[in-house]
């Protein structure tokens, strides 16, 4: 059934309908300035969403005839399909959210490029023009909610756990649905699709009628992780590092379920940038969370960082297991806080302006052999330093085990060398050791693993 | 955690807020013609929604202490629970759903009881009078939209299937979500509940924002099957008969799950329904549907059918085993052909006056010995009349397994007796005989099954 | 242009275009008991709306071979006009607010009649049963606005008054709707189309997108004061004094414009009720008002009420000439303490429970000779009683001088003749006289004025 | 009363309460290139909406002590207002309809500010950017509605007619407004707040909600004509020229009221536009009415243009005098060809992109005695491009009158001199000469006209 490549014309359902001539030709223009390839990989990554793999040149291999057309009529603009995944469609209408979610591509992209330009233009790349950047995109996708209180909880951990921790996903966003939080993840399958079942299941109790389901991605990773249909807002931020700084901004807490090294990537960009002296009495409510089946994993990184960034990361956030409920109360225990220190220090409810994300937190780190060995791995630097390029070790990994560019890298130079401090390669070994054993460094069922990495004490 | 019982003020969300004081009297008026009780007893029942027994007298035994009282105030109606269940609430806060559900009761039970009033004073109870009596109080719960097309979908079937089988409603409920469908079932859990929690996810995919999931049910049978909080429309008829009419008039189509003997009996209402000769050319979906562990069961209801009430019986239903994208594709093209139809003969959208439902399909059967003995069980009889038949003397089996009077008049007087043609009474031996051996006849684990029935033939 | 006669099909655009069998039944029943003859007169005047006669049988006459039927199709209820007044059409299209008030006939002439039968089965006629029947027909034609704060502006006044007074409501309702508050009139023309067209474009301004303005009517009188397109909740009572009784339960505060004799009737109906005992203290803020040319006719009643029912009577309005900003913020202020006062004692926001309307000013008084000959007008009476007494004597002045029963009756027995006190009867034959004098009397440019009634003081 | 200076703080109502900390500088920058004087003078523009007055000095001058700020809360953007005109209030309260235009100011001035940027980075003045930024500056007001057909009717004439001519265009407004037309004017008194009073009162009746009162505006005239609050959607466009292509693009046919040499400079824009041979299919509903005192006006205006534009310019417009049902008709009729073609042709239906405008004028023109006097005026040229050079000679004239920089200039030079054929400048003088006779050349009662023109005739 899947096999099915359906061709068909769509007409948005939202305001987003109408596009100027030089948009048009922005969009279908296939030179190297254009936009087009880029509008062809994020549809296709939409359309696409039932089908998950880590692999996303699969996907543009599977879908090689897809094609994207836009047609100008007397009510607007339409969108051909060519070639689109039958997986998107019921009975051959296009399923609405994916719909909705393919008109945000093309309004973003457009957005994204002319804000670039603007920037190019005008200005140099400081601190506090990403930051703004970031609000521009976000407002421009009207993801803010002015007079709303905060309640957007961002989810955290891994695509591709295990039934049990999937099921335990639903079951805390079912109990933050209750109690009306709305939900923000990454988009993709696993630990960012479990707790908006979960939410959605408990606003239909709760006669929640506005619903959000936000889903921030970038081009980048759309197509390896492209949003399920209940993802009711999505925004195609331009990088990776602009997308991690939105979830800091626009979310109000944060909840981290198992995952593998990418998730303590996460886990340590949070606590990087709470780590921050400005950062210090800013309420952030962060929750590890899983069933009882995770409870080595989160103990294993407590101790890491209680070893390495030390107490004072220890003490912005909580470990709770087996216990949604609890999950639920001590998250809108922590909104409350945000609630209250926003209206104090009048900040928005919306945004948060205030949070400084240091510029080594904005910047993309490129996993090359070098940048890799160069990096700084000592317990001599401030906290938050460190935790920046743990961070960009943990990236490389990643990338390493299974993106192309690091995958490539490895085949033909051999595992990365990372150098630093003895006590703390020790440590950092022995974690990703437990990470191996517990068969969180790759799919379950893929093979033994193979590490990416040697990590070296020296003095 | 669910035996904590809280009292607190309910304000109503809905415009259903407004009492006069004569109707406010009404309900707190514990005299006999009063509508304390009654409104006590519903109103507990949809507090009382996690917990589902076969024994409602156990939840009335249980929250004794339970009152609810009326405060009128200067923006309207209050509602004063007094220890109410606890798992009604979240945090301290009464679930919406569970609140707008608490206020149809209002409504519903002061409407039924000024209709029925109206017509004690002036009219007789015809068969007509029941019809559009059955439409004004679907009517003042706002249930039509005139001009909707077909699209509520019935769900029958037991609220005690296993967890296969109540997976499989769920995905049923999925695809007719998917196709816009909403649905209508007799509330409470199981095969009532699956479906819309299938139905509430393949919405948000399609951005369905007024979903409908209608709970039909009345006084007799709320406590058993208690308004999961899903249900965004709970109307309360006034007795099973007109529930059951309401089923049928409002719905658009039938789906039945697997379940035990009290669904056999709406299977034989729908069938004796369609079988009356004023109905052959009226277009009603009727599909029986279930998991591969359900298929024994419905071959043979199959069999039994074509045996006793015929091969025009048989035309009026399809049986589709463990495809429930087939399914909804089925029913979907069943709403299109009773679209077609009203529109060809102008009938309403939303209300099947066309359908002939005879009087004996209207009136109360009462299951004593003597009733179910003097029963007329004979292949001579009209397929409708037979059907009609069959349908009282299963509502009595149901009776004498799970209902106080019924299982009062057992220990009495020993099994029910029925007479009726050998060939007819062996068929019907032999399906009750399938549903004991695949223990559809009482709750798996529940012991052995003492029928609570002899069926004799007789020349 | 306005003798065109137009029939067409017309369906409702809201949600009541569902009627059961049975009341279609009844509107289509021509016998005495059956609402044809009333449907047909109450829907021929919400669609004559633009022509105003003092004489509702021209319009009958007019309009004789005018018919409206109920068609039934898939999509709900149709009407199907015949020989309509085209001035209710632009290019052939009913306009909506007069289909809207058609529906609305149709509504309330069911409801009521219903509502009486199930009263005439159950209750006597007690003042408490009088003061929930219009309270159940407020309701169920949706007027109630449970948490919306008191903003009902009931306005009254002359229909006839002349271009200068006319403008001035428009700038009194134009003051009201920048304050957001809502207009109720009788409906008809004048005093009564003047607010309501102010409060809509001051709305528009303060972008006030419900805006309410309604018109209460009853069969007796919507053929002579057909209600205005602008009126967008039109609510048909079942006779003069439930209508009466609605103003003064449902708004919030009274303005009062010129007029003639009814305007001072409906001066007395309010100042009755608030001197019973038990409203000493409910605030209700009521206000005369009208440009310079008004003032005499203020001036006058005001003396004349000094005079009888003494000075308590005169604390309980205010006279404010030609400045509407003031009357606005008059009446805001007061609405304000209704307010306060509702919440303080717990009385709905939507509905004055707390008001006593004495049963004299419930029934119907019917003006012939011998009634208005035996009305007890006496200094000795209390202030309410006498208010309630003089009411009698304008409503038959008023038939006397254009009311079909009233013509008749004077042109069979000369004027009525009325006794009282001395003293007092001069009071009243010098307000009538004032009346005469400066054309409040009959129409102007209807010619002199011939009293219908001798008032005759006696000791 | 007028007189009262009220400062307070304002909040949005609508979603546009979000601003980055970018834009909150860029309009607080008080430097050359800072958008604050720009802000200070079009939101005073806004509060002082009462007072209409030829001379926006004036304005500036009274309220020179006028300021605005802008505070960022938890709640997002809030502006504080000091010393703003008191008319603008009601009992202290801004007028809602005032606010919302307050903060279209700021979503226009900057979007616009960036848009200038990115052209002037990215572009050329190409006449296809200009158009393309006419529509993003209109896309970002939110103006456009993809699926709606075509019922946006553009209003012109004369900011200061007198009070017959005014009531004349609330008829013509109402009578579009039953038909279900929404209104677009440049902002300002006369007929431009007429036409959508009487639509305003035409829409209550029709029950439509979302009326469109469009003002087009910008910061040049924008203290002039300062918005009625009845505007419900003001857009601030960069300049005149594309002020007024806005109009044609954007509005689907126009109605000339009677003004002076600035309504007949608007006639000669349009016709201009539709001689272009690109345009000579495109439908374009043109109406030119008033009430029988705009007759000689129209009638000389007709004479002319078939004496210099020729027959085919006459065929694109249509005079109907006293007559406002025939009016809204004819258009209502124009607007369904607009339908008919925009469908056929697949041209959008929000967004005239078909129509060519010409780049002669997309440009300013500078009303300079040199550039006066080298207009080429001849018969000779092509009907558009004498259209064109006409539409400038009557800007000069309308400066020349009027504006602070043409008033000064002829005060120093003397009056402007054109040269032309001698045919044709006769035409011009005999057509000038009777709007000084008929009083349009000036506000009636402002004293004798003086001409600041010679128009001479030259082989």
């Amino acid at each position: 059934m899947s096999e099915t490549l359906i061709s068909t014309l769509v007409s948005p359902s939202g305001s987003m309908s109408v596009l100027s001539n030089n948009e048009v030709k922005q969009l279908q223009d296939t030179t190297k300035g254009g936009l087009y390839q880029l509008f062809r990989q994020c549809s296709l990554a939409v359309l696409n969403c039932d089908e998950h793999s880590d692999n996303p040149y699969k996907i543009l291999e599977k879908y090689q005839s897809y094609d994207i057309r836009i047609i100008h009529e007397h009510r607007g603009l339409k969108l051909q399909l060519l070639n689109a995944p039958g997986n998107a469609f019921v009975d051959g209408q296009l399923i609405k959210g994916i719909k909705q979610n393919l008109f945000a591509v093309v309004r973003d992209i457009l957005y994204v490029a002319n804000e670039v330009k603007l920037h190019a233009a005008v200005n140099t790349e400081s601190s506090s023009d990403i930051t703004n950047m970031v609000f521009h995109v976000l407002r421009h996708a009207n993801a803010f909610r002015p007079k709303i209180h905060p309640d957007i909880v961002v989810c955290w951990g891994g695509h591709s756990i295990g039934e049990v921790e999937y099921k335990y996903t639903k079951r805390v966003g079912y109990q933050l649905g209750l109690r009306g939080m709305n939900i923000c993840t990454g988009c993709g399958p696993g630990a960012m699709k479990g707790p908006m079942k979960g939410a959605n299941i408990a606003h239909a109790k709760q006669r929640i009628n506005g619903s959000r389901f936000i889903g921030l991605t970038e081009p980048g990773i759309i197509a390896a992780e492209s949003p399920n249909p209940i993802v009711n807002e999505l925004v195609i931020m331009p990088d990776i590092e602009k997308r991690l700084e939105a979830f800091v901004r626009m979310g109000h807490g944060i909840i981290v379920f198992p995952g593998g090294p990418g998730t303590f990537e996460e886990i340590l960009y949070i606590l990087g940038i709470l780590l921050h002296p400005n950062n210090r009495d800013i309420p952030f409510p962060v929750i590890f969370t899983g069933p009882s089946t995770a409870k080595s994993y989160f103990a294993d990184i407590h101790q890491f960082i209680g070893k390495t960034l030390g107490l004072e990361a220890q003490q912005r956030y909580k470990i709770i297991i087996d216990d949604p409920e609890t999950v639920a109360r001590e998250v809108k225990f922590g909104l409350d806080e945000v609630t209250r220190f926003r209206r104090q220090t009048g900040d928005a409810f919306y945004y948060n302006w205030q949070l400084t994300v240091d510029h080594e937190f904005q910047q993309t780190f490129e996993p090359t052999h070098e940048n890799m060995a160069s990096l700084e791995l000592s317990k001599q630097l401030p906290a938050y330093k460190l935790a920046a390029n743990l961070r960009r070790a943990m990236s490389g990994i990643v990338a390493g085990n299974v993106k192309e560019v690091g995958i490539t890298a490895i085949t033909e130079h051999g595992p990365y060398k990372l150098f630093g401090d003895p006590e703390l390669t020790e440590d950092i070994n022995q974690l990703l050791h437990s990470f191996v054993i517990n068969q969180r460094m790759k799919l379950p069922g893929s093979g033994d693993y193979e590490p990416c990495y040697e990590i070296i004490g020296k003095q």
